[in-house]
């Protein structure tokens, strides 16, 4: 087993912000030499696929200042400091879409960039219960839209959506399904 | 149609490194207020699913410092400065794997993280021609191996791959697949 593991030497933080912060840390590689390796700090998010009771999906489509455009995505949010993965998912199901998830089921955790971001996602799938209201935060400004499980498929692969956490729940709660 | 558009009014840079940029936006949002966006600049990169002649992708393993683990991914690599995403493929291809790709699919654009990074990365489904020769850069400490296509569903769904380009491509290709 060749061994890979690279060790924090030193870390400089180069921006302290309100969402991510930033450091450039220097490592002591595998091989023994040293490099230096930038890292985005970040606490952290959840996203979950809530179908309801026709089999439709809810879907947010948003404004995403980094990309610059548009993008249509599973609803989703970040945690709060230390809070449990599963927390966030139901407060931000709520706040989102409205409804209440049931049936909750840990897909899995997805790091979108693994090699210079903290950021890891937890992905769940649920069913939409009671209806209790949405409550945005204040600067969201977002449309809900809903669609069957082979649309968003056809979206993926037309390219209509781009965003990770989405493609990639997308196909795990089908083979979810395709395994039941 | 309800109108989403953010614009930018300012950008102060908070951070300017090797890989990424920081930035703290102030924007306008499209309901009139005033917002501040935290932008990471990254020139973006590739993935690039690899099949060899007995049905199975190259994936690489290797230390991931931003997640602190290793990590199984497709092959993959950022782009030069205003590098056409294909030419990264097949530079990226033969630095990892050391074959030439061949009969090169372009499966469309990730987005890993839309909210506050410009990163998009291009995914292509390819196979391997001619062995040339693997050529790493100086600090990648990187083991190849090879699995089928559901053996990676399996790892997926297992949690044995969480790499966010390697989730969705696995899955697109398998769909692109079931297609033909």
């Amino acid at each position: 087993m060749k061994e890979l593991t690279e060790k924090q030497i030193s870390a400089d933080y180069k921006y302290r912000g309100k969402i991510i912060n930033v450091r450039l840390d220097e490592a002591l590689l595998a091989n023994g030499q040293k490099a230096w390796r930038e890292v985005v700090e970040h606490p952290g998010g959840v996203g979950i696929a809530l179908e309801d009771n026709d089999g439709k999906f809810f879907m947010v489509r948003q404004f995403r200042y980094g990309q610059g455009k548009e993008t249509l995505e599973f609803p989703a949010g970040k945690k709060e400091a230390g809070e449990d993965d599963l927390l966030t998912a139901k407060r931000e199901i709520i706040e989102e879409t409205g409804y209440e998830g049931e049936n909750w089921v840990y897909l899995g955790e997805m790091a979108p960039t693994p090699a210079y971001d903290t950021e890891r996602i937890g992905m769940y799938y649920a069913t939409a219960g009671k209806f209790v209201g949405q409550h945005f935060d204040e600067d969201e400004n977002i449309v809900l839209e809903k669609y069957a499980l082979d649309e968003l498929v056809e979206m993926i692969m037309d390219q209509k959506i781009t965003d990770a956490k989405t493609i990639g729940m997308t196909f795990m709660v089908k083979e979810l399904k395709n395994r039941r």
